[in-house]
């Protein structure tokens, strides 16, 4: 048995045979710890008269208890409901949360985080801009000793939790459903070259035609993202000699200028083009007919993230390797494809 | 001419003949101010030795440039316009902007002014959460010095400068659109009871019928605000007696709940049924048949809303009279409402 006195958690982890994280979670009778662990643990520091040494006492009584995030855009359901899952899970464990929208602006998300360090939240998460190349307003955040977790657009020069969607496998299955349902000349509408997601998107497109031995077409892959966009594209393609026989797009907004366009053509959806999106947002459900998409479980992510801040938070002195969390995508058949004999 | 040493904007403003809020933006080299009059002010301080007195100027370098912003609910594409008013005035003017989302929760709104506070920030814009009865956290913002504006969910029982869309006009217009069309039974799915815009919305959905001698009937007026219960109460609506030829929406994405329950019994819009809604969101571009709706200008609302903060916080000492900005609203025909003879 140790002395009293200079007991740690890591003693007391060490003799009820579970780990240091979960003994700081329980001394703070976080609500993630069953009760009987928390008992466990008290009873347990109250005999060996465990002291939490004074340093982080201190550190304690500064906290804000406030946590920033620092979000692309607002303006896209995907990232709202990012901010949804965030908040409810920080609200709950007393935290509330800081916004900063970089509005896709390097600038901006450079201003964001000063203003953060400046308010002294005690976390940081962060989804990059689509202008960020430059990392060192992360990595001034972190020698400040503020965690930080990156979601959705994450880099791979900075060490830091993360939280992405397999967005590779999310086009995988969407395609391979198009592939199953009957579709042959199968057209995608990409993201901006250059960014990880039009790659992922964009491979798991070409593996699905791949593993069905079904031939690429060069014309028919086009970097298109958006509504307006799309309606043109949709009307090139439709007016190939050989048209496609489905659409698979980046994201669903993209998909709705799809479907206008197709409906101006009076080409029949699903019968003539199945169309497909990826996001599974409000808007999916609202086109007629309702799309087929991608589900990025976007409020998930976003409690998962802040999850990992908060375990950070709740175990500053301890070393934990980094993580990088990938949730699965889930495939949501609605009406703009045709049925497969397995969904039929 | 004045003694130089006590030399005060109101004397550089009486000499010029510009108001004395000019002068100290002139003095800011603010660029609201013409370039002609900035040299006149800053030519006529240097020449009356005008020194801006000490507490301005400590003031002035405690100062965050940061203004906070509490808003109900990101998802909706109005409030996200309005974000993006707001910032790219704040930005320009070189100030960046805190978001906290009260996720419609008083509680939240309250934790949310609080931290901005702790932040020092210099002014905050609030658009109220729906359960705000009270208001002692805005008395209480305002005790602090910090000047205050509220857009689109305003209270009366607090002075502050405000800024609202012209509802009550809008639905008026709206209404009066159908009505020209030849639509005589008009159905109105309103907002929630009690809620300020609830109330002028269906005013002016009344004012409408009245002016127009078509009778009110009750049974056509039905509380019901979102996509989901909007099918539920269209089928409703749709198997009366005598069923309504037209359905006006306290907004965009409960019209599309109506549209597609039309889709599903087969009846035409919008020659059977015409249908408009309120916002003018993204989603009103989406829908099938595109959606006649009212326009809020929700990025010019929170552009007129940090200008009126800004220039609060430019003129610290002046004491004006509080404004009421009420913006105007505008109809936007598409394919849900008949052709009148005005538009057709």
């Amino acid at each position: 048995m140790m002395r009293s006195g200079q007991v740690t958690i890591k003693d007391i982890a060490r003799e009820l045979g579970i780990s240091p994280s979960t003994v700081s979670k329980a001394l703070k009778n976080h609500p993630d710890i069953s009760v009987e662990t928390r008992k466990r643990v008290n009873d347990l520091a109250k005999k060996l008269n465990y002291k939490p040494n004074a340093i982080a006492l201190s550190l304690r009584s500064s906290r804000t208890k406030t946590i920033g995030l620092v979000i692309p855009e607002t303006v896209h359901h995907f990232f709202s409901s990012v901010i949804s899952g965030i908040e409810d899970v920080a609200y709950d464990a007393g935290y509330n949360v800081m916004i900063f929208q970089s509005n896709e602006s390097f600038n901006r998300e450079v201003i964001a985080t000063t203003a953060l360090l400046d308010a002294r939240v005690e976390g940081i998460l962060i989804s990059l801009s689509r202008e960020t190349r430059n990392y060192d307003h992360l990595k001034n955040i972190l020698k400040n000793g503020v965690p930080v977790v990156m979601f959705d657009r994450v880099c791979d020069d900075i060490k830091t939790d993360k939280v992405t969607v397999d967005d590779y496998e999310g086009a995988y299955n969407a395609v391979s459903h198009l592939i199953r349902s009957g579709c042959r000349r199968i057209a995608h509408l990409a993201g901006p070259p250059g960014l990880r997601i039009t790659d992922l998107r964009r491979n798991g497109y070409l593996e699905a035609l791949r593993e069905n031995r079904l031939e690429f077409d060069r014309d028919l892959m086009v970097y298109c993202d958006n509504f307006n966009q799309a309606q043109i594209r949709t009307k090139q393609l439709m007016n190939r000699i050989q048209p496609p026989d489905a659409i698979f797009t980046v994201n669903d907004f993209t998909a709705t200028g799809v479907i206008k366009s197709l409906h101006e053509m009076r080409i029949r959806i699903p019968e003539d083009v199945s169309v497909i999106g990826f996001s599974n947002g409000l808007i999916s459900q609202v086109t007629y007919p309702t799309l087929s998409t991608v589900d990025q479980h976007g409020y998930e992510m976003g409690q998962v993230s802040v999850q990992l801040l908060l375990d950070r938070l709740y175990n500053r002195q301890a070393e934990q390797p980094f993580i990088h969390q990938v949730l699965k995508t889930e495939l949501i058949i609605r009406e703009s494809t045709r049925r497969t004999r397995k969904n039929s």
